[in-house]
């Protein structure tokens, strides 16, 4: 069985405007892959209602699973939500068990609920709502869509609870090899190596060190980790001095 | 007149392994934005011909100017320029001044140019050669997609040499005022200035310090320099303690 596949949904100008590195994409990244699910598409997109809800179509559409990151806070800028209810033709509004959770958080920490606050318990109908243990205000599921926050603190706590919920497919097993070689001269063997073992995926990642010289990472890439193990072993061999 | 728009494609397996974390995609948004032209979308697909082939024409189709990086090296997965010749039903085979480049490059440094090498002289045809002053294996131009390596220093390189050919619109100015207020204090006086200076973007990025406050980054961004000074200046007044 192969196993399911993921996009994901970075939401918000910051990282389009160069402000911030990304960080959860690389976090989520690592997480599927881990868990055995294939991320094969990830978008960025700014806050803009049209841009946000016709991906959104667009990825819940071709994949297993979309996870979302970011514009689920206070401010106007804030859209998420909307846009995904919208996405899916679902009403929004303010739910009781949304803004119970805030409304307890922000009495014991002596802040008041206002109306800005209270936009975090909008949530589309018919959404299950994914815990936040840093900052309270929740997440939620929708169809196949996880809409998480942005701040990386908050969106990996809620990663974290809804990884384990997904079916995932048999785990990914990956090996590196490091080939201090120029990658023209790699490209012949490894590319020998891809024919010879079609079930395992073979990428190459070049890279130049702090003396100027090029070399590469090979990583193989399997479901079979005796099979990943023997090509690491077959290409090794051919790079022996 | 509005700034011209952008988008970015990254090619390739390894960031949606999460094996690597994305370097480029800062890179170029923050040039860009220095540039004035507006980064509006990011995708990220794997090495599947497919994928690279539509994501390019939906991203052509849509914005004034396409960067890619990744997939142009010497390995068998490295079918980016195949699929950039694919998707604007270009031919595509080995070119006279890419192989010369090549070739001078490799006899000067005593490498084979092997048919490997060579295959990073595969240029759709039209296309338009992006020198490479790092390791001289050229990016290219077809149409409006500028096709740049993955390897960060030569990505940095290619965009350095294609963005003054640009034309670009005028260069948004920004500034940052942080707020050590929650978001949700933060909202209501944002989005009332927001309203006031509709010509202006308004970004709020929260965050979380190492001793759990959190507080927000508030950016103002627009053409005119000394309206984004007065908004930063009406909102810095607004939480003076």
């Amino acid at each position: 069985m192969p196993n399911p596949t993921a996009a994901m949904l970075v939401i918000g100008d910051e990282i389009l405007s160069g402000r911030t590195r990304d960080a959860n994409m690389y976090h989520l990244a690592g997480e599927l892959t881990e868990a055995g699910i294939d991320l094969a598409e990830v978008r960025v997109v700014s806050d803009r209602p049209e841009a946000i809800i016709s991906a959104v179509q667009a990825l819940a559409g071709t994949y297993a699973h979309v996870f979302t990151s970011g514009g689920i806070g206070p401010t106007h800028d804030d859209i998420t939500a909307d846009c995904i209810a919208a996405a899916f033709g679902r009403p929004i509004d303010i739910r009781a068990d949304a803004r119970d959770l805030l409304a307890a958080h922000y009495e014991k920490a002596g802040i008041e609920l206002n109306a800005a606050r209270l936009r975090m318990a909008r949530i589309p109908e018919g959404a299950e709502l994914i815990d936040n243990p840093v900052s309270v205000a929740p997440g939620f599921i929708l169809e196949n869509v996880y809409v998480m926050a942005g701040v990386p603190s908050v969106f990996r706590a809620m990663v974290a609870s809804v990884l384990p919920q997904l079916t995932a497919g048999a785990p990914l097993i990956s090996e590196t090899l490091q080939i201090d070689r120029g990658e023209g001269d790699i490209a012949g063997p490894l590319g020998d190596l891809a024919e010879q073992y079609p079930t395992l995926s073979m990428g190459s990642y070049p890279f130049q060190n702090k003396s100027g010289k090029f070399g590469a990472n090979v990583v193989i890439r399997g479901t079979d980790g005796a099979e990943v193990r023997r090509a690491i072993e077959q290409l090794a061999a051919a790079f022996e001095p």
